[in-house]
């Protein structure tokens, strides 16, 4: 093609030096504020030491896999995952070494429900005879394990690792048993003693063929999550052996046939609060990546002359409020979900030592939080990464956006483990009944973050909470609209609201209590934070300002100011944003996002990838109709691609 | 595989039983509102016409078109396009039948922009001679054509068609003449006329080569669209001829030099209104295709048994309120977007016939009308696909669901042709310009649909609108809202706000209207469409509960009143539902989605799809990950895949 493509040099400003110029404007200690957030945890010499040992793999390079078929990018993954277990024996990395890999490679691995699901359902459910049997296999992936809960026509249907992968499965299913009693000659009548836990090997370890009596295969091509086997499975007239009972909780005697039943039956689901509490977790990593990529591109991006300005240059698109409130609210959430994700890991490790010293209670009120949690933040993070890439135009639906992987595949967490709009329901019965209970005892409950009940009548006296000038009766409005539980309850559509005003109340409230942990920060630091959390507290509370009044949690004309105050934290917040997002450290590789590279050099890379990498450049099409030829110069008609069909 | 599995059978009642029943239960006929809604169109009978010529031709067939890559979806896009072409030929399809048949194959067309942009440009911009010249070229697909408006850096900078397939393009530049008066010997001084609209030959007729000067190339995989090849282009020292100057409205005199420019010089954005009006337009059937399926889905679907029914039966899934609220609001939906396509199409074509009678002055309100519902209504499409999709749970993440390729497809609608914020901003200035006219001549302006203003003070006083008894004064609150535009004004942020009251205001109003025209239909169906159009304003209502509230367009009462009155609603929908969206006559080649199948067989669909149709169950993988060997028995180790890279 034409030389003069290769001396193309984009105008100048380039975008390197506008975002050279962009940190230059705050005094923002990336380093100081980054240690901060992942303080307690190796995270970030994890990356610096990781990185490079990926990026040096040729297998890993991302180029190229948005041009591959389905068939092709499972096949990409699997031959990914064996070299990152491979490098995980090579390099001794821990399993957060291994499980930060995955996550930089991005790949959902072909393994991901065996490192996940499997291990963890064995571990917790497991006797101490079984785990003894299985944890070498599964450490060593001798064995690869997936975990199979749903039945088609209900639940999601679909268990991951299982569809070409897996040769185990944790299998949910009815126990029944004979009924005790009846004579032993006579036909048995059985008992389901309710859904229990069964691990069950479903492929040969030598032929990976199913064995006999299994039916197992791949769904197909999804929405997202291209590289991992999603599968249906049946069975028919299948034995397994008294040994597949995970028998931590539940017993059957072998001798006897005498069943000992669970201390309570809901511990057999605690898989499910494991993965729900991780997902609310990783939520922030999603939301982080699409923030930015829309930071950095939006803080590079002009668009029409600002009619202020002298020289009639053109104006930063995020100067622009209209791409600010898209933008900026969303920023503020990485750090609510951020502190959200280490609340909950917190509280879920706590209630595991617990439920391991025999202590039941927690269960419950984890269940409920996990599933409230795990609606929110993944629907904030879902919705939220699509508004990121709406914010940039054209170029965001473009494949150097870095959003074409991260989309889709985030959208599984809003339907997995529970569909949000479902497990709100459970989120509002427990809070039903405890409140029914408090009410019952004629007291209050304890007002921790984990039960949150306001007396339930006279509300219309309450004074509004002085929601804009102090930081601490934000939190208490937001609990307050949390309690007003009453009018609603009625309406089963409302119990959605419920759950979604009580996590909303413990968003704010963990990231109100991680304010007094910056004190070591500059000052500018800990007030963007602060700035932060208004930010965040606020828009959510305007976009759903008519519930604040009808609970006088905030007044009408609070409410009212509350688009000018959003907007002047707007204006604080702006010369920080590209440090805030920075604070993240996502580096370029996982972003796979011309519009995001950390260098600015955003046109070069997009022309670049647009012009020198697109295979489609490599062939002339034959535009005529009246021809068979596809592409020009073969002679060739359109057979072949016919034969794929 | 185990002969068990031929022998399936779903359990009782099965899909198809349920959906007779559903259809049984309402006496609405489908025909009778189906050819109402289609009246003055032959869309129907085009519709059975052509869909039996397209099923019957394997290319057309979309089984396995999710388990292509990019490059060879795009080869086959290029092979169907043709092929579509010849049956224009063969049938003597006239164009809206052709485009129908590209709308049933549902591929986004490499033809597309040729037979949309390329051919209106040259039909509404170019001269007499010019058309005379090009028309017959463009019909008879001699020349294919694109349309370049973009630049790297401003806009959206993808351009349709252009990157593999045209040979020639619409591009939009700067006309530069020389300043009249310099003396022919000096070096001319150009001065810039602004933006016109010339026809450039990029590619090589013969040997489809980009032309000397030329570097054009496809950007590589989008979100969505991987069947159409948007461009990047660069002209190096490219000449092109005077008569590349379309010169309907814009001249400049071959012999003099002297320029003769538009009556005003928007004309020459045309058809920008024109793409923007049909976006309006084809909006309902992204969004009927979407509700199709949920509504046949969820009415299919059980979940959770009922408490007071007797034989302990599971409930529709569409039979919970929390259901509901998702999907019938956006059934509601379609005929409300169905009614504001045909009065837009009216509209539009009055204002060309105005505009071609040499009468420009509906070119403004026309650009504002198009531009604000080309925002408003590709979002709530946008946004509706998705909320349906994942009313559908874990299945709407399948591919069976038929949401793969609609959604990344439909997204490119809310940037494409005016990112929709952005464009709002000129609603936006439209209205404040005729604000500031009305008050300048101290009355007020017409109040018709495009133009609506009410006094800007004293509204403290008015009643709110009785919205709950009235129909008409349903109209009249969403008016009201929109012309509370003062304290809004100030701030740039809700220009947005602006727009979109205008818009959702136009949308209910032509909704309205739409109910007078029905009188012919069974009483059952009148009243249907009534309740649909409550429930679409009251939804619409509820969601911005409080801003109607402010601008005293409804009470607060009225507010509060309602959810239950939407909740009502719903409950007397839901009877009708199915026959509603079957009302679409949306064929199943088109739908393509198990989940939403005419007949209701659903499950066997799903089963089928997944076990007999997906390519990878076919392969048997190696999981060790100490062996190379990625495919069991293939000897063969990940290089293969390491080369496509």
């Amino acid at each position: 093609m034409a030389g003069f493509v290769d001396k193309l040099k984009p105008v100048e400003p380039s975008g390197s030096a506008i975002i050279a110029r962009e940190r230059a404007q705050s005094d923002i200690s990336v380093d100081g504020l980054s240690q901060t957030l992942f303080a307690g945890d190796n995270y970030l010499h994890r990356q610096a030491r990781i990185l490079p040992i990926l990026t040096a793999e040729p297998l890993f390079d991302k180029k190229q896999q948005a041009n591959l078929s389905r068939p092709d990018l499972f096949k990409l993954a699997l031959a990914r995952a064996k070299l990152l277990r491979r490098l995980k024996d090579q390099h001794g990395w821990d399993i957060d070494d291994y499980k930060l890999a995955e996550l930089l490679v991005d790949d959902v691995s072909p393994y991901y429900l065996h490192l996940h699901m499997f291990v963890t359902t064995i571990r917790e459910q497991a006797s101490d005879e079984q785990q003894a049997h299985f944890m070498p296999l599964i450490n060593a992936f001798k064995i690869i394990g997936a975990y199979a809960q749903t039945e088609l026509g209900h639940g999601s249907n679909w268990n991951g690792t299982l569809g070409r992968t897996a040769n185990y499965a944790i299998v949910v299913a009815q126990l029944l048993l004979p009924r005790p009693g009846v004579n032993a000659e006579d036909e048995p009548e059985y008992v389901s003693q309710g859904p229990h836990l069964f691990v069950v090997q479903v492929r040969d370890l030598k032929t990976h063929q199913p064995l006999e009596g299994v039916v197992v295969g791949d769904i197909g091509p999804k929405y997202g999550y291209a590289t991992i086997d999603n599968a249906y499975m049946l069975f028919d007239n299948f034995r397994i052996p008294h040994s597949a009972l995970l028998s931590r909780y539940a017993k059957v005697d072998p001798e006897t046939g005498i069943y000992s039943k669970p201390a309570i039956p809901a511990v057999v689901y605690g898989t499910m609060t494991y993965v729900r509490s991780l997902i609310v977790h990783q939520s922030r990593m999603g939301l982080a990546r699409a923030v930015t990529i829309a930071v950095r591109y939006t803080s590079i991006r002009r668009q029409f002359k600002d009619r202020d300005s002298k020289d009639g240059a053109e104006r930063a698109v995020l100067d622009y409020p209209t791409v600010q409130v898209r933008v900026l609210p969303l920023l503020a959430a990485t750090y609510a979900l951020h502190y959200t994700g280490l609340a909950m890991q917190r509280i879920y490790k706590d209630a595991r030592k617990e439920i391991e010293g025999g202590n039941f209670s927690p269960l419950a009120s984890m269940h409920s939080m996990s599933s409230g949690l795990k609606s929110f933040c993944t629907n904030l993070v879902a919705d939220g990464i699509e508004t990121c890439r709406r914010a940039l135009g054209g170029h965001g639906y473009g494949g150097a956006s870095g959003f074409t992987r991260l989309y889709p595949d985030y959208l599984s967490r809003v339907t997995v483990e529970g569909d949000n709009w479902m497990i709100t329901q459970q989120v509002a019965s427990y809070l039903i009944k405890r409140m029914g209970e408090a009410a019952a005892q004629s007291t209050g409950a304890d007002p921790s973050h984990l039960e949150i009940f306001n007396a339930l009548n006279g509300r219309s006296h309450l004074q509004p909470c002085d929601i804009l000038k102090s930081d601490v009766q934000v939190v208490e409005a937001f609990r307050r609209r949390a309690s007003f539980l009453k009018p609603w309850t009625s309406l089963i559509i409302q119990l959605n609201k419920v759950s979604h005003a009580q996590s909303v109340a413990m968003v704010v409230e963990f990231f109100h209590e991680s304010l007094s942990s910056h004190e070591h920060l500059s000052t500018t630091t800990q007030t963007a934070l602060q700035n932060l959390y208004r930010l965040f507290a606020y828009y959510q509370m305007e976009t759903e300002g008519n519930d604040f009044v009808r609970s006088h949690a905030i007044s009408q004309d609070q409410l009212n100011a509350l688009s000018g105050r959003i907007q002047e934290l707007m204006t604080l917040i702006r010369p920080h944003a590209v440090k805030l997002v920075d604070s993240w450290m996502i580096p370029d590789y996982l972003l796979d996002s011309a519009l995001g590279r950390y260098d600015g050099q955003l046109y070069e890379d997009l022309f670049h990838r647009a012009h020198r990498l697109n295979p489609l450049n490599k062939i002339t099409f034959n535009p005529n109709y009246w021809e068979d030829e596809i592409v020009k110069g073969s002679g060739e008609g359109w057979s072949s691609i016919l034969a794929k069909l």
